[in-house]
């Protein structure tokens, strides 16, 4: 079996560290050999600009320069470690890829789809996750329990139109990829859990024959 | 007359600073109210972006990476100052500008050129300079005195040949750019300044009639 590149998605506090550690004991009990990434960031200058894209600046931040720090901390990444981990048969299990810029910056932001394009076909090379597990969660819940979490960054501090344009796009996305699967993340902690390893063991079945 | 703006294009070592300075001293004598600019940079955010991309790593840095970066720098600081200057009719005086990454990132790193067009697509929006002083030298002699500046950065630390590519997309696209003004940046400094005046003094009576 070659190597599959899982991704959660989801909006802020709908569980995707959460999710990430219920993929992690999966994979460790099927013996899998695997690494975990986030994005922005993964490596460190990565890391460097995701703390960069998540500051506060006096200036305004076009939505241009948002979306190709994105990408260039998703091309460093994709350069490093994920395809890197991919050719020596490690599996890739990350908190955050694609679909986030997508639903973000193309849903939130309102960025053109033909920009959007352009740069996942730069980037991404064709490449795609083999299983996405997007927590779907109003932005009200999922906001709510992140700012139990501490300070909210630059992002997190958007309006809640903002939110509800991005969770729109991700289920429009959630919708036409067949590698996803819509996980209701406003369900009770133990429910959410039993949804994702039910995902998990169907995937697994199925890339396993 | 509206707004112009003008680049300054060339190798490390050039003369770009120096022509900055002589560029300056003629606009003030034309009694014309300009802004200068420098790429990467020139707005805080920007000016971390150029930080972060001239950083030595560990790690490779990926070509796409890096010219994710300098386009990002590039989007925000045409969103926050060259577009609002020429909006405002102040000429903008630019040191390095979009060329830049053509030469380098396209010639010098060899990236192809249909990921240059559609970056450029995407952050220039069909803005071009009015007029491109390109600084032509050799990467001998201009690297030999950008070392008498000093410590040189991760892309100022590349070997001959990136600059020789870089320096032959340089005047590849000074020649299909009727904007371009090739400059002998070789020449004593007394002859790069005359042909400097001579060459913003016949921008200048044409935009002026
Ligand atoms: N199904 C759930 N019900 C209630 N709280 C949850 C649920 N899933 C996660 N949480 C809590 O919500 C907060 C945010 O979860 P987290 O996994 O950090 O979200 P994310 O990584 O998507 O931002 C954490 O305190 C977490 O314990
Ligand atoms: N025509 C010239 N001949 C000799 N030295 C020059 C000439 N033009 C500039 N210099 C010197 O070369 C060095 C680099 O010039 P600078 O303007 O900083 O280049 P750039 O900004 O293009 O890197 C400086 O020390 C400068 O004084
Ligand atoms: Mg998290
Ligand atoms: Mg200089």
């Amino acid at each position: 079996m070659t190597a599959k590149f899982i991704v959660i998605e989801g909006l802020e506090g709908a569980g995707k560290s959460t999710a990430m550690q219920i993929c992690q004991q999966f994979l460790a009990d099927k013996k899998i050999d695997f690494i975990n990434t986030r994005e922005p960031g993964g490596t460190p200058m990565a890391e460097a600009l995701r703390t960069l894209v998540k500051n506060q600046y006096e200036e305004e931040v076009a939505g241009e320069t948002e979306l190709l720090i994105m990408y260039a901390a998703r091309a460093q990444l994709l350069h490093n470690v994920i395809r890197p981990s991919l050719a020596a048969n490690k599996w890739v299990l990350g908190d955050r890829h694609d679909m986030s810029s997508q639903a973000y910056q193309g849903g939130g932001r309102g960025l053109p789809q033909a920009t959007l394009n352009s740069l996942s076909d730069i980037v991404l090379q064709g490449l795609k996750p083999d299983l996405t597990l997007y927590l779907d969660i109003s932005p009200e819940v999922g906001l709510s329990r992140a700012r139990g979490r501490g300070e909210l960054d630059r992002i997190e501090l958007e309006a809640i139109e903002f939110f509800e344009k991005t969770r729109s796009r991700y289920l429009a996305l959630a919708e036409s990829d067949e590698n996803c699967v819509v996980i209701n993340a406003e369900q009770a902690m133990d429910k959410v859990h039993a949804d994702i390893l039910a995902a998990l063991e169907n995937f697994y079945q199925q890339v396993n024959l």
